[in-house]
């Protein structure tokens, strides 16, 4: 499902993401190009901090947790300000469900695995830069449709309940691999949660790792 | 208490900490050169995460919370690894009640302002270097006395519970600025949780912000 083979495995950086999480959203601009830097190929893979993570861990929502709701909303803000993007969605709203986003793009993944990152982007764009619902499945379909995808064949992964499938394979594969929030980042085993560790990261990509 | 007046309030980084918090371990070993670096003191205040800012949040210890329990402990012995840092205690044992270092601290804070910063570094290493248990208000009484507070005036500021008035002052009055977590450090009435944010913040501190 992730697209990587033992050969090459040394080569990808896990790139795991939940479409309606604003610090993967920032992660999402900048990871291929950080990738390409140390000569590897981001392996995107969108999973459900609110559905499913935080249920394993017993945590409420951050925007709904006292104290760090705030600040992560100043983080968000702060980090927009840093990198001049202008969000058109409030991170404190009521988000989407990320369901349909999920499915669509791990579908994707397996039978268009060209299409998987454009359309991913243009769903975060979407949801991000234009506020729109992507908790609707017509509308995902549509952007899918838009970067090449065959939405009727799309739609049937939907119906048939494959690419839901598909989804909560990966959502358990990446919790067996101890990812709990958007975005967290995999460099061989080792693990790096949010935005702020990525310039650790990319110290442990140059070095070699300590 | 924070030894901070309206006229140099521009002056200082705020660094809030816990004794028991390996992150703040860290951030004490670096936090006083950063501050210089850019001009500025270090003013340091102690507060509480497990036995206070939990409970405000709703949150179990972080080292018992699923997934980032695991990761919190490999991120720290990674840092350990990347700084050169050999602790004594391990991460996920039994934290010792960090109140009599946190009342000590703020009792000296206020009495003996220049002893405060020394005996905090003594107790930090105490606990993390030779893993010895900072709980018992003994030991933390010859830590203050080694660098110089009277032992008798100290203890005796633990018998009236004068002692712990100010910790618990200092904790509220951290608690209304937001701080949740430690280290967390706030520039001006900007805050910056966790050692993966020191580098933003010595960017926010050298551009004045953005």
């Amino acid at each position: 499902m992730s697209g990587t083979s033992k050969a090459d495995a040394g080569k990808v950086i896990e790139f795991h993401f939940d479409f309606i999480s604003p610090f993967g959203y920032f992660a999402s601009l900048r990871i291929d190009e950080i990738a390409q830097r140390h000569g590897r190929r981001a392996d995107w893979s969108s999973m459900l901090v609110g559905i499913s993570v935080l249920k394993v861990m017993g945590l409420p929502p951050i925007p709904k947790t006292p104290l760090k709701g705030e600040y992560a909303r100043r983080d968000a803000e702060r980090y927009c300000r840093r990198y001049g993007i202008a969000l058109a969605r409030q991170f404190a709203g009521t988000p989407a469900n990320p369901l349909a986003a999920g499915r669509s793009f791990h579908w994707l993944k397996k039978n268009r695995p060209d299409l998987a990152v454009p359309v991913a982007r243009a769903i975060f764009d979407a949801y991000w830069l234009e506020d729109r619902g992507i908790g609707d499945l017509d509308l995902v379909l549509d952007i899918a449709a838009d970067r090449g995808a065959d939405r009727a064949e799309l739609a049937e992964a939907h119906s048939s309940g494959a690419a839901s499938d598909l989804l909560r394979a990966a959502v358990d594969k990446s919790l067996a691999k101890g990812v709990f929030g958007s975005p967290f980042f995999l460099v061989d085993e080792e693990p790096f949660f949010g935005v702020e560790k990525i310039e650790l990261m990319e110290e442990w990509l140059a070095s070699g790792g300590w």
